[in-house]
C-alpha cells in the first residue's frame, strides 16, 4: 500500500509532523552514480517558501542516504534516504484533534484507523510526497542512463492559461484566504518504443494510476484525452509514415505500449482544500462546527506539484524500461 | 500482466481469433451464488450487434464456468471462465498481416513482441474485454452480498450531449466510414466508508488505472475532475453536516479513501481506429502505404464500453472491499 | 493463492472432478517453439496407470493450448492450456461427503470454506498438480533456449535406498491395504551464475517455497541440506580453484544465488494419506467414526511427483532467469 | 526482493558497514501497543558478545521507530524503524575487497552487481537479520493481540543432541579456529485453523520459504518432515477424534491449512563460513589464494539464529491471519 513499482520499487513512510520522513528504492540497477547532491536539486524544486505564492514554511529537506550506494555509485542492494523533519509547531494543530477539516482525508482516516497522527494531516499530508521526490530522483539517475528525459510546465492556473497571469491568480486567492487550481502537462522524451504490457499492465494504465495517487490530482488524460471524445477516428488516428508518426493525438502510447513519440499526459489539480474563509463541518463526536485553517498553507500547489508528477512518472518510466528487458537474450 | 486485482484478482487470456477467451478469477469468497445464467447478462450487454450502431459481427459470448462452483455456489477456489469462439472469417485479415492499422497497437506488439497473432489485432483487441466482463460479472456477485451497486451512462457522443441525438451521430459517422468517440459516466453507491488504502493503495488511483486500462479509454477524472482545476477552495471542498456531506465534489473519495457517498466516474472514450476512410500507414517492410479497413466495426465503442467500465469497478472495489476486511478483529 | 512466479507466472484452476483442470501461463518470452505435443511428454510422466505401483486409474490428461501460440511459436501473451476431465465415479465418494479422510485437507477446507467440492477432495486433490506439469512444460522449452538443463532421481523409498527394491517396497505396501514414501533428488544444470537476489528473493528461498507446495512434500534441502548442521565450517565451505569450485557442498547456490554449479536439491514425500486400511475420524457433526478408503489410489507417491517438482524448479529457475536480464544494458 | 509479505509486509535495508540497517512494516492494523521498549528485548536475543560462544563484537542495535507510531500504538501507517550502526573497524576488510571468501556470497555478489559494498561482506552479512527480528517484533505484538505464541529451542549443535554439551561443542571448534552447525526447532501455538491458502499458498510453502531465506539455513522440515518418508500412510496419518488429532504428525498444517494443532518446524543450520583456518580461494582476479579469516566471528551462528528464524515464522504467520480475514463478513 505504500509500495510503489514491480521491478523498480519505492516504499515511502513518515507523517507530516513525525521525526522523519524516507522511502526505500529497491530494484535500481548496480553501478548507477548517486549521491545525496544528485538528490537535492529535485528535493529543491518541491520545497515550499520559494516565492510568494507558496507557503512559507520551513522544511529543508536534506536527504541522507544510509544504504544501497557505495563509493557513489549504486549497488543493486536497497537505497534508503532519509529526510529529517525539522522542529515542527505541532501545537497549531492541537485544535484540529477531533475536527474534520472539509477536502481532507481526516474524516475517512479517522473512520478507517481509529487511531492516527493528526498532526498536519498525519500520514495524509503532502509532505508525504518529498519521500516520492527522493525514490523519484534516483528513477531519474536511471532513465538519463537510457536516455530517457522528462519535463513538465503548468497549463492553467484557475482556469486561466496566460502564465504571466499565474502568480497573480494565486495571490488574489491567498489574499482573501481562498485557495485555486490548475492543470499542468508532462512530456516524457527518448522512450523507446515497447514500454508496457498488454491488458493490465498498459503503460497508461499505469501512469493514470500513478498520477491519481497524488492526492491533489482528480482528473488524467493521455495525448488528445478527454478532446479525443470530440474527435472523429479519421481525425485522431495518426497517420504513420516513413519518418515516423505524422501526429501524436495517441501521446505516445498505442494499446497501451510505448510507440517512440513523446509520452503526453495531462493533470488536473484541485485547489488546496486548507484555506482561511471560514467553513461548515463536524467533529469527531458529530456536532457540526465552523473551522477557519489558520497557518502557513500554500494558496495554490501547482507550481509545486510538478515535480511529484515528474518524479511519479519517473517511477513508472523505469519500472517500465526494466521489464521490457526481460525478455532480454531469448 | 494479465492479471488484475490483489485479493480479488482475475488473469485473462485469449485472442480475438483463437479458439477462445477466458478468464481465471481468483479469490473470490466462497459461499456466493453463481452460475452460468448469472453472467450471460453482462455479456449480452457487451455483445456486438444489436443493434443498427453496432458491428453486426455475431458473437454469442456464451461462458462456461470450468471451476470453483459446486452446486450453484462458490467454493473459494479459482473460477475459469470459458468463451468459446465461433468461427471467424481470419481470411478477412490476411491483407492486414504485415500492414499497421493506424490508431492500432499493430506496430508496437510487432515492435515488441517479433512473433504475433495478427488476425483481428490479436491479444490487443478489444474482444479480451469479454473475459474482463466475465469476470466483473463474478464481482457483481459478491458486491450485491456487500449492498454495493453500479451503474453508468453515457454523457457526450462525439461532442453531443443530447441523448436523442446519440444515435444519429453514430450512424453519421458510420455514413461516411468514420467513427466517433464520447463520455461515459459510473457511479458506484451503497459503498461503505473506508474503502482503498493510503499513498499507493488509494482508491481514485487504482481506479483511474483500472479505467485508463480499457483500450479506448484515454481519460479519467473522479468527481469534479477537470473542472475542479478551474474551482476555488471554497467551492470545492465539500461542508459537512450532521446528515452527511453538503455536497460530492470530491466525488465519494477522501485522501484515497471512500468517504461513504457516491463515487463518481468519468472517462472520455476515443473514437474507434477501425475506419473504412482511406489512412496512410507503412508496412512491416517500413514501405508506405495506403489502408481501408474493411469489414464489420463499431463506428462508436462507447455503448459497448459502459459494461467493460462497469465491471473493471466492481474489481476495482470487491479487491478494495477485502482488503478492508484484513484488519477485522484487532 | 492459485498463481506462482513473478515475471514467469502460472495461474492454475480447477477440482479433482470437475470438468476440466487448467492453466495460465504469462509472461513467457516471444518466439518459443510450442506445441501440444511438446507438452505431452511431461503430461504423460505424470500420468497414473502406467505400472503396477501406480493408481490404475485412467487420465489421458490430454492438453489443448487455448491462446498465447500462433504458428507453433509463443507470442508473449498468456498460454492458456486446458486439461478436459474423463468422465468419473464421483459416486464413489459419495460417503466421504461429510467424513474427513485422516492426512487431507477435508477438515482444514471445511472449517476455512464451508461450501467445498468433496469429490475426490477437489481443489486439494493430487490431480491439481497435472496443470503445473503443464507450466512446467512450457518452462522447460524457455529453459532450453538458455542452455538450462533439470533432472531428478528416487533416492529413498520407505527408507530403503536400493533402486532394485523400490518397486518391491511399494507393492509390499499395497498389498496390506497401506503406503510408503520417500525421498528424492533434483538437479538443475547450465544455470547461470547470477539467478536469484538478496535476502527475500534467495533462489534457495524460492525452490523451498515451491518445493514444500507440493501437497505430499514435507521437507526440502538444498545441497548438504541436514547434513551441514554436523560438518564443521572447514568441510563445509566449497574452496574455489582457477577451474571453479572444488567441492558442491552449497549445492549450486551462495547467499541464495547461483554461483554456476549444479543445483541440488532433496525433498522429503510423506506416503499417500488415502489407504484401504481402517482409520479413526471423524464426520461434520463432530462425530467420531472409522473409514476404510477404498478406490484407485497409489500407494506410493514418489515416482509420479518427480516430474511435478522438477515442473516446479522449471517454474523457480525461468522465473529467476527472465529477472536476472532486468539490469541488461545498464 | 528486499521485501517479505503480502498484507503485513517488511522492506529490509543496510549494509553491515553502512550508517545504519533499518526496516519498513506496511500493513500492521492500528491500535497495536508498540514503543522501542517492545522491540529491544527482540534485538537483544539477537546481539552478539552475550557468552563466551559468541562474536564479542559490540552492536548494540538500539531501534527508533521514525514513523507509523502515535501516543504509543500503531496507527495502520508505514512503521520504519532504523537500527544506526557503531563505528566500526572496516580497516579489517580491507584486504578482502578482492578476495572471496569460501561459503560467503563475495563471488556470487560479484558476478550478479560488479560493484559491491564488500565490507563485512555488505547486504549478504548476517547483520542484515537484525532488521528483519525488528520487524518481526512488530508481527510478534500483533500476534499477541490473536492469542499466538512461537517459541524455539536448539535440537542439535555438530550432530550432539545433549544440551548439556552444545557450549563445550561450540568452544571446542572456536579453539580450534573453525565453526560448527546445528538444527532448531519452532513452534507455534495457538494458531486458529484456516490460516494458510490452497496450491500456491500453502501455509508451509511460505514458512519453508521463509525460513531457506535465512542465510544459514539449507534445510526445513515441517512435522516429521523427513523422517516421514521413512513411514507408512498407516503411521503418518493423524487420527481424528472429537476432541481433536490424537497425533500431530503433520506439523500442524493440513493441505497448506493450519488445522489448529501447534505448528511443528526444523530447519538445519550450516557452519558458520567465516573461520580462522586457511582456506583455498581465488581473488577478483581469477588468481588462487588461501586466507584465513581474522576477526571476530561467531564460531556458531545457532545461538542467534533462534530469534531470526522466530521472527520470519511470526512474519508469515501474521500475513496469513489478515489475509484469513479477507472472507469475513461474506
Amino acid at each position: 500500500m505504500n509500495t510503489f513499482g514491480r521491478l523498480f520499487s519505492c516504499t515511502t513512510f513518515g507523517e507530516s509532523h513525525g521525526p522523519a520522513l524516507g522511502v526505500v528504492v529497491d530494484g535500481c540497477p548496480p553501478g548507477i552514480p548517486l549521491t545525496e547532491d544528485l538528490i537535492q536539486p529535485y528535493m529543491e524544486r518541491r520545497r515550499p517558501g520559494r516565492d510568494s505564492t507558496m507557503s512559507p514554511r520551513a522544511e529543508p529537506d536534506h536527504v541522507e542516504i544510509l544504504s544501497g550506494v557505495f563509493e557513489g555509485r549504486t549497488t543493486g542492494m536497497p537505497i534508503a534516504i532519509l529526510i529529517p523533519s525539522v522542529a515542527q509547531r505541532s501545537g497549531d494543530y492541537d485544535s484540529l484533534r477531533s475536527v474534520f477539516r472539509p477536502g481532507h482525508a481526516d474524516y475517512t482516516y479517522h473512520l478507517k484507523y481509529g487511531h492516527r497522527d493528526h498532526r498536519g494531516g498525519g500520514r495524509s499530508s503532502g509532505r508525504e510526497t518529498a519521500a516520492r521526490v527522493a525514490a523519484g530522483a534516483v528513477a531519474f539517475q536511471c532513465l538519463f542512463n537510457q536516455g530517457i528525459s522528462i519535463r513538465s510546465r503548468i497549463l492553467e492556473i484557475h482556469g486561466n492559461s496566460n502564465p504571466d497571469q499565474f502568480e497573480e491568480e494565486i495571490l488574489v486567492a491567498k489574499e482573501r484566504g481562498d485557495s485555486v487550481g490548475g492543470i499542468i502537462e508532462l512530456f516524457a522524451e527518448g522512450c523507446p518504443t515497447g514500454l508496457g504490457d498488454p491488458v493490465f499492465g498498459k503503460l497508461d494504465a499505469a501512469i493514470a494510476g500513478a498520477m491519481m495517487g497524488i492526492g491533489s490530482i482528480k482528473g488524467v488524460e493521455i495525448g488528445e484525452g478527454f478532446a479525443a471524445a470530440r474527435m472523429s477516428g479519421s481525425e485522431h488516428n495518426d497517420p504513420m509514415q516513413k519518418s515516423g508518426f505524422a501526429t501524436n493525438h495517441a501521446g505516445g502510447i498505442l494499446g497501451g505500449i510505448s510507440n517512440g513519440d513523446p509520452i503526453v499526459i495531462r493533470c488536473a489539480v484541485k485547489p488546496t482544500p486548507s484555506i482561511s474563509l471560514p467553513q461548515q463541518t463536524i467533529n469527531s463526536e458529530g456536532e457540526e462546527v465552523e473551522i477557519s485553517i489558520r497557518g502557513r498553507h500554500d494558496p495554490c500547489i501547482v507550481p509545486r506539484v510538478l515535480v511529484v508528477a515528474e518524479c511519479m512518472l519517473a517511477l513508472v518510466l523505469i519500472d517500465a524500461v526494466l521489464m521490457q528487458k526481460r525478455f532480454t537474450g531469448f
